[in-house]
């Protein structure tokens, strides 16, 4: 959450730099820290996400379950791997 | 800029996502929507950067100038391609 | 394996392309190519790690061998992400 | 070259990696070392064709020919970028 909260900060700053008329390079930069951000937030929720609902489906009894959250998980790896779709 | 208002609306959108503990895949679609909106804009800076800064040094006389653009424009490409820092 | 056996190939191609001057642009979305190919393979090689190795330990009775499996599995993950290190 | 000599020394041992059924981690492992590598040739590639070409045809009298080459720049950025298509 706090780190949510930081990169809207961000996301603002943006807008002034866009707002300001800043060097391109400037914002590219702060852009990509952005992403780098939002990146860290995304593993952060995917490995709450492996090691909660993903292992809890994977030692219980329902094999359906298990099946659908493996799925789910190989999709979201997918979405944010390098690996064009 | 209309981006950047629509990217900050985006991260409040994703801050009331884990308020309001949703499902972490619902959480990481979100996640990655905003990473491609992020990067459309880095795109488009990238562009208005070559097309006019970059541009412009090449075109002109001052030799030190276009190698201190040209540079940076590596840079900037390396940030954001998928290369390994 | 067909998989690697054609990258291996196509590698080859970029060498001759190397050699004979080719279009810069041309060797770039070669290069592309390959690594479309690649990362192809690591999501094949996670998927079935996911669903064998990390399936098996976490319905099994070992929970140190669950948890070195997830950690392991969020270090490859992390590898393959946009994330920066 | 002495780069894609390399990197095709390496699709061969992920290969020989597949054929002993070497662990996945592992594989993984040499995947990624295989996708720096070529990151780092396409960067190469990148750099000559910018400082090259692209410079020539924005120093030059042509502009039909530096706005293609813009175009074509910025293509190659796109696909070497972390945004999706």
């Amino acid at each position: 959450m706090n780190r949510l909260k930081r990169i809207e900060g961000q996301v603002r700053g943006l807008q002034r730099m866009v707002e300001e008329d800043s060097y391109c390079v400037d914002v590219l930069t702060q852009v990509a820290a952005v992403q780098t951000a939002l990146e860290q937030v995304a593993i952060n929720v995917l490995d709450g996400h492996v090691r909660g609902c993903v292992a809890d489906a994977l030692s219980g009894e329902d094999e359906d379950d298990a099946q659908v959250k493996l799925d789910e998980l190989m999709d979201a790896v997918r979405r944010f791997s390098r690996a064009r779709p």
